[in-house]
């Protein structure tokens, strides 16, 4: 990839010595900054812009690193393998109209991704606008650079933005606020070829980023991108547009993505050690944050001590970091007693700690209390409030922040002068400064809710677990399709260590008064007819059967009304107040993804279910169980045993270990997963083959 | 209140010529802006900055209209013991070191107050910063305004602050940035006797003032703040602090506000109409968005046309507005067809609109793409994304939306100095200007989504509908304290025509088993014990009783367990597969307050409860049903009835009605209210009384 980001010399298919066109545009930005060598490529010019001009790429006598195409759509395929015929490794192809503009751009790109495919060449975009390198001052776009570029400061985000003139825009609008430094800003279009895995990969490799943040329409291989995030200690943070439909719809006809599942993205992403960010300039906020504060060490939850100049930004404070799940630090006598000292005798001291009335003496009291609240080691970090915008107050605290180890948070009110300068200070020494005081703790919140998966080595690709099924079972997968009945589901899902409800397939009324003899009343008997699914509606369950003889009548029942097609189950009746469910499913994005939720009653209501990208490690289990917003409800309901998480996490793992090691497994239902007296328990479920 | 705002004369007690006191700031303040009188006082010196300086107020020889009172805390209270003598209406404090410095400020403050009840005169603060009037140049207050003063821009927003130095700093943030006009700024502080709802009241009858915007920490009196507010069609913005735990300890220190029951602040606000900010810029967005945009006419709900230059930027616009309850309008076949004829032929066009395709052209398509979506019926607005930050954009959107009636709003990324020119041409032009999509939406939604009370003249304060009860439960509301039994409580109830479960007390074994026999099977039967309300934990509630002698045995039983000391309730059975919960407290910021909820298994898990201030009109009620989160469990659930929202208005009517007029009410707490086959029947039910 580093033809890319570091070629020695680049073609300009499509330049143009006509101002205001594109392919103008890319010669002029080569001009400045870039220092390798820049060949145009138009037939219609001898010269542009003072180079020599080739009527196509094969004509340039040297070697060729990368070339960036603009010429109309229906020109690219021919470049393109112009390109791979000249050897050159890789293609940045600017041009739109493609399939983001309907069927007929469609079959131009699907040429694309043949002759990649053919050739090896690798194609960066199409629709795109390339690539921005602050640090080498490279711009490989035909974005109008002129306005930003004295403001281009090299800083260690790196960005991959899904949208072409967003990127542009928002670069500028960045830039010229002072908001942060970057390092590269990639523009990737429709992805045929070269997508946020690959750019994400090289970046997370790259010595002159420190933080990732991508904003995307679509995972191409999301697998893949969760592996990458996974084995990084780099932060990464995703803004995904296209949650909602009318997003989505909008998301497809943009770069022709596919949007995909948002809580199975969300799920993923999660797992991975991902933040998700919003909104663009949230999302910028998050990176400069995590690029200037380096990862905490462990123990340090986000114990924060607010100093501010103002009782109701302080409160303000406290209630947006109690939201965040982050908390006001309780500190220590010893620094109440230092805080004292610096306060008039009639000032209470708590935290947030309201520094007005000692500001009101003239005295730097700001310095001197910041000081005594990071030397606490109750506190994690500070949040302080400048009631100036001074940019002064940024360096001093930056000094503090580093003779102690701890972050110190500004948040400011104050001219637009001098917040534009302690902006462009804060870059400089490594000092976050926000404008809004919620955004300030999103960003505290980012820093020290930061988690990074634990087995940063184990990929997400690749094989599962071996599951040991019968030979049997094995070629019941292997043949059957749609959905299997919910005794062979059972059976398949008992094999792999699911705890399923006791049951048996009766063959006569007497054989049924048996078993239920046997397990206890009451039972339940349900009538199993190939294929069929909808027993409940078709009246083929019947509950709460408490003597032999209605086991008897029951079989007889269910047998007529299947018409002698089909078996009888029976099965123990479980007991539980707690109904869940736990699922599998394949997302096109993501594969085989673990679902687990609430089921029974509050299912609909609730309307709560989470994800995790199979397989799951111990951990991942946990922290899906972790994840669902009712997880009071595993914790003893109304009395009912607590949900045994350990249980709870192998049967997650099983589950996804099944769906992982069986690709013909389209779906794997269990509902519900009863959670009884001796544990979990598995009392219906179904399994779809392909 | 008009001397507060428009003083003939000012003494300013506390005056000094010493530079960087606060006495030296509200005279230089006053000496630039206000023309009325101004009298220094200080029997220190014998004149300052050019005024002759009098020794006491008393001293003075004309009339003094407003007392700005900045000596240290102790020497407070005689002067304005002083003001009252010489007849000053009203004095401003603007000293700390009162109630929010501990016990010792308390009890001058309490001075305070009670100067105020004996003289008269009204009090503005202590512990304050004054007010700022933008349009008169009136800077009653020593904060520092020479940096902003140049930029005060005169408007229609008039903002309330409980917090000192916020309201000086927040204000030369909004100025400095050009965020928006003020009209009127006032820092209350401590509240002694001016409070919220007198600054609230005036401002709502002020014509300079078109929104107003408060900050609070505490209400001194909800029930005036919700009256004012609905009978005004001015938009009022609120912005709580101290929500969390640590927010209101915090909030506590700070101006010794009570911070207040959230989810019943949030009730009452809704039902005033008020809209609840989340953080101060978003308030002043908020604020500068309402006053920009006049209340859209009925009907319009918020379709919204987004235009755009970036299809990542549609995306995620759409996304937000699906979030707010807004949504992407439906272009008609005629819109669609006008802006095909805009597009190069190879682009489909949706909504969002991409322009940039033709943006590339050079032509202007904003205008005519702008142009041709505000005459969409569909269309209730325009959210129109800008590339350039350009301040021509506004004015040209301006021109478009005033001629079409429909509000645009605008999101813009750009450079520094552009967003500025943008902000304040928007400013004069009246259309709103945003730099995040996610706030530019949520002030759509604010305009959209904002509902004044329908009945803007019916007051909450002052009586309730009278309530008709029998002599003997009139007696024992009068007479009883602590909790009424279950059975006085639901004839209470019953009298208010609250549905309550068919019920009667049995007087012995034989007339169990006849009641039994009467209601029908089963039956539920209960031991009753004066001033018990344990009755479960003590075994005193018997479910499921399905034959007379059962009810025979479970009478015995009862009595024995009670020792001969209670009375045995026997009740039908209700079933139902909804059960929520209604009750009554009193707040005491809020008063009387309705509570309505989930109950059952579902409560714990739910918590789901919603509040609004009692009395409630039929819109009240029914906007109450309509807050709860898991509505959806009222509408049919999983076979269900729905729930009769008619009769559920009239039962939570009901209940605000008592407590209204029976003050003796602490609470009431139906719980469970079961959702039957045949209605609402209250199951279980305590009336507390005080």
């Amino acid at each position: 990839m580093d033809y890319f980001f570091h070629p020695k010399s680049i073609a300009v298919i499509g330049a143009t010595p006509t101002r205001f066109k594109n392919g103008y545009s890319i010669l002029r930005n080569l001009m400045s900054g870039y220092e390798g060598k820049v060949y145009p490529v138009n037939p219609r010019y001898e010269e542009a812009l003072g180079f020599p001009c080739y009527p196509n790429v094969k004509a340039i006598p040297g070697k060729v690193d990368l070339a960036i195409i603009i010429v109309p759509a229906a020109m690219v395929p021919e470049a393109v393998e112009d390109c791979a015929a000249k050897g050159v490794p890789g293609v940045m192809i600017e041009s739109g109209g493609f399939a983001e503009i309907g069927p007929n751009g469609k079959i131009l790109q699907d040429r694309l991704v043949e002759i990649a495919v053919e050739t090896g060449i690798r194609i960066w975009g199409p629709n795109c606008m390339g690539l921005v390198d602050a640090k080498h001052g490279h711009v490989f776009s035909f974005m109008h650079s002129k306005k930003f570029r004295a403001q281009l400061t090299a800083g260690k985000v790196s960005l991959v933005v899904q949208s072409g003139m967003l990127s542009a825009a928002f670069l500028v609008d960045l830039m010229s606020n002072g908001l942060m430094g970057i390092s590269k800003a990639c523009s990737v279009g429709n992805k045929v070829d070269v997508n946020e895995c690959d750019l994400l990969e090289y970046l997370l490799a790259d010595p002159d980023t420190d933080v990732v943040g991508l904003y995307l329409e679509s995972f191409v291989n999301g697998r893949r991108f969760m592996d990458l995030c996974k084995k990084s200690p780099k932060p990464v943070v995703v803004l995904k547009g296209g949650k909602s439909k009318k997003g989505a719809e909008a998301a497809m006809s943009h770069t022709a993505s596919l949007a995909g599942n948002q809580r199975i993205i969300s799920g993923a992403l999660a797992q991975a050690g991902v933040i998700e960010a919003k909104d663009f300039r949230q999302m910028a906020d998050l990176c400069r944050t995590l690029a200037l504060v380096p990862p905490r060490p462990a123990g340090q939850t986000g114990r924060i001590a607010v100093l501010t100049f103002s009782g109701g930004s302080g409160i303000l404070a406290a209630d947006f970091i109690d939201e965040m799940g982050l908390s006001i630090a309780d500190l220590s006598e010893e620094i109440y007693d230092k805080l004292r000292r610096l306060f008039p005798e009639w000032r209470p001291v708590s935290n947030p700690v309201d520094l007005y009335p000692v500001i009101e003496d003239g005295t730097d009291v700001f310095s001197e209390a910041v000081k005594a609240a990071l030397a606490d080691p109750g506190v994690d970090a500070v949040f302080f409030h400048s009631n100036t915008g001074e940019a002064e107050h940024v360096s001093k605290m930056a000094a503090l922040s580093k003779a102690a180890g701890k972050p110190v948070f500004i948040w400011t009110l104050g001219t637009k002068e001098n917040t534009y300068d302690m902006q462009i200070t804060a870059r400089s020494c490594d000092l976050p400064v926000y404008q809004e005081i919620y955004r300030a703790c999103e960003c505290m919140a980012a820093v020290f809710k930061q988690k990074k998966p634990v087995d940063k080595a184990t990929a997400i690709e690749g094989k599962g677990k071996a599951v040991s099924l019968t030979g049997e079972l094995s070629h019941l997968i292997a043949t059957e399709t749609g959905p299997l009945d919910e005794y062979v589901s059972k059976n398949i899902l008992k094999a792999c260590s699911v705890p399923t409800v006791e049951e048996a397939v009766a063959s006569s009324a007497a054989q049924a008064k048996e078993y239920a003899a046997k397990m206890g009343m009451p039972v339940v008997m349900k009538g199993l007819q190939p294929g069929g699914v909808h027993k409940t509606e078709l009246g083929l369950v019947q509950l709460d059967i408490k003597t032999g003889q209605a086991a008897g009548r029951t079989f007889r029942d269910l047998k007529k009304k299947m018409q002698g097609n089909g078996q009888v189950l029976i099965q123990k009746q479980a007991a539980g107040k707690v109904e869940l469910i736990v699922g599998l499913i394949r997302d096109p994005q993501f594969g085989p993804c673990v679902m687990f939720g609430v089921g029974g009653v509050m299912a609909e209501i609730l309307n709560d279910v989470v994800f995790a990208v199979a397989p799951l490690k111990h951990h991942d289990a946990l922290n899906l169980i972790g994840r669902l917003r009712s997880r009071k409800l595993l914790d003893g309901f109304r009395g009912a045993p607590p949900v045994n998480r350990e249980e709870m996490a192998r049967i997650l793992m099983a589950v996804g270990n099944l769906g992982v090691a069986c690709p013909r497994i389209a779906e794997i239902d269990i509902n519900p997963l009863m959670i009884t007296d001796r544990g979990a328990v598995a009392v219906d479920a179904t399994i779809v083959l392909k």
